[in-house]
């Protein structure tokens, strides 16, 4: 699937802040300029040919890609250094006021002394605030990535048995996602079971499920370099007292939360409400992180939906919501979605059933 | 099972250094460092008690993970700055002279200010070299991981059949790896069939394989945080007089870097080994990436086996030996094995068989 392309709006971020250029580092920014995975640096003139900087590993995937279009492929030869090329690179064109991303502290010093400090602008805000409103066929991109992870979430709903193992489960449903398409998994997937389930990142193990233990499973898919994440809290049998309370706190809060959702509405507004429904039944401090983040191309992208964020959502952001109960020792429930914002409201886009025991 | 810990080095490390600590925020450092996977900076002094950051998600694993240890766990609160509370910390301890491994620009700038330029020192070439000798327990992760990743070799060898797709025998492949009990793949893995051989980085794709097509399988597995990569080069069905004869230059090559290998030699030397055959036969053009790579906490480590890398390589050292030929829009071979550095020679870590039909 053909990936979207972002070199317009780099140029006019170049002109818009007087820049001769911008120079991208960070994989994902030369992804959305460029839709090319792959590539060390690309330098972004306001006018003239954009260049991408590729090792021998990447040249002819390269070439294939950007054949017929602006950008000018320039190949780092075996023995000669990224940052040789670079500067060899900006004095030819004349480069003086350069934007960026980032840059690993060697290389910005290099820049200081070539180009003074002051010629040197740090755009990685201004990139961010790009990306986070994604454009159509970015959210098209992204839905397909939720429906993959959909896949994957019916496959670990039908392994909640005893003796399976975290790690068992965790590559079932690597082989759904795969033959649903996914081209990458965006993080390493989740399958926490019983006391595991009460650690947010937990790392899936060699342990077995148990009959009546919670099992947390958070997934996520990638389509056209865009990706999805979505979690689900199941319960091997039946659940008791202690789980399903829980349980019907953390998807009140979310469902809250989702409903509350419109651009406009502040970050740590967002969070707000789905705390102060983990708050008010008494389990507060078993909530220990934000309720949401950004994700595209990269899978925790700004903003952050926590405490302390008070930037305001924008139309067509895609942001997660996932609220979570987590008693050290004894199991935790989170169940998140992937979401989109709209104007007046927003759609849910990992569409699968709530519940314990579902489905 | 149980990481390594490496705190003493990093103690010896800002005592030679004339250091009051070491601030340490790549997270393969930190897990190098402590055994943990998680937290976001770690602070090691000199002398005095060490102390980890850890956001809510990694709170209770970090608890249980250092009680009992010397090591502190500081919670960064909800709502909480990271670099807020680093500087808190640095002020609180009195520390003045810090080296760091790396950081982004806007962190590096507060602490110019807040302890001057002259104060910090940028550690991360002697940390590097701290980590690629691996200890005995580091060498007996990353030889299970080997094992493990034998695993995916051996179900990826049964599946080259025309008619599967990439993404398919990915998915095959993961499955077998987490059944082996791989905590991770250290990278998206590579089927890569007929024109899309000829691309080192090829993404797999829902591409079928056809009959005659060469396949370039490269996957790797995880064990107690330690990696390892192999690579094998299949043809489904009987091989053509061209595919055999890159073949054979390719693994000729191999075998010959490898029976190179020995502490002492330099890192591109063993790459020229390589190359010399390659370029012989007339191929020279078409291997147009570096020989191998370090590997261990994560999977591109230092040093580079390629042209220009004039570092001698030391005992202990796991790296890579993969030479490959490619030829644009027919296809091509790759043949990667880990490799652990010994005094008088090598091992191969990665035992699977060699040859286009096998096994």
């Amino acid at each position: 699937m053909k990936a979207p392309w972002h070199l317009r709006e780099f140029r006019s971020l170049a002109s818009g802040k007087e820049l001769d250029a911008i120079l991208i580092s960070r994989p994902s920014n030369i992804f959305y300029a460029t839709g090319f995975k792959g590539g060390s640096r690309l330098l972004v003139p306001a006018d003239g040919e954009p260049v991408i900087l590729v090792g021998g590993v990447d040249l002819v995937a390269a070439q294939e890609h950007f054949s017929g279009t602006p950008v000018k492929v320039e190949h780092i030869k075996l023995g000669e250094k990224l940052d040789d090329l670079m500067l060899k690179l900006l004095k030819e064109t004349g480069i003086k006021k350069l934007g960026f991303d980032e840059l690993p502290l060697k290389t910005y010093s290099r820049l200081v002394k070539e180009l003074g400090r002051g010629n040197l602008t740090d755009l990685n805000g201004p990139i961010w605030d790009l990306r986070k409103s994604k454009d159509k066929l970015e959210r098209e991109l992204v839905r397909k990535a939720c429906q993959m992870a959909v896949k994957g979430m019916e496959i670990a709903s039908e392994l909640m048995e005893p003796s399976r193992t975290e790690l068992e489960i965790v590559g079932e449903i690597e082989e759904a996602l795969r033959k649903a398409g996914s081209e990458e998994h965006p993080f390493n997937i989740i399958v926490a079971s019983g006391p595991n389930s009460a650690l947010p990142h937990a790392r899936a193990s060699g342990r077995e499920l148990k009959k009546g233990e919670l099992v947390i499973v958070d997934l996520g898919a990638t389509c056209g370099g865009y990706v999805s994440d979505i979690t689900r809290t199941f319960v091997v049998g039946k659940p008791e007292g202690w789980q399903e309370e829980i349980y019907h706190i953390v998807r009140e809060a979310q469902e809250k939360a989702i409903m509350a959702l419109r651009a406009g509405l502040k970050a740590s507004e967002v969070d707000k409400v789905a705390r102060s429904v983990i708050e008010e039944a008494g389990y507060g401090p078993y909530f220990i992180h934000g309720l949401g983040h950004g994700l595209g191309i990269e899978v925790h992208e700004p903003p952050r939906l926590a405490p302390g964020f008070e930037e305001a959502l924008g139309v067509n952001y895609t942001v997660t919501v996932e609220p979570g109960i987590y008693l050290p020792g004894k199991g935790g429930v989170r169940v998140e979605d992937t979401v989109l914002v709209l104007e007046d409201g927003r759609e849910v886009l990992t569409e699968f059933p709530y519940g314990l025991e579902l489905p």
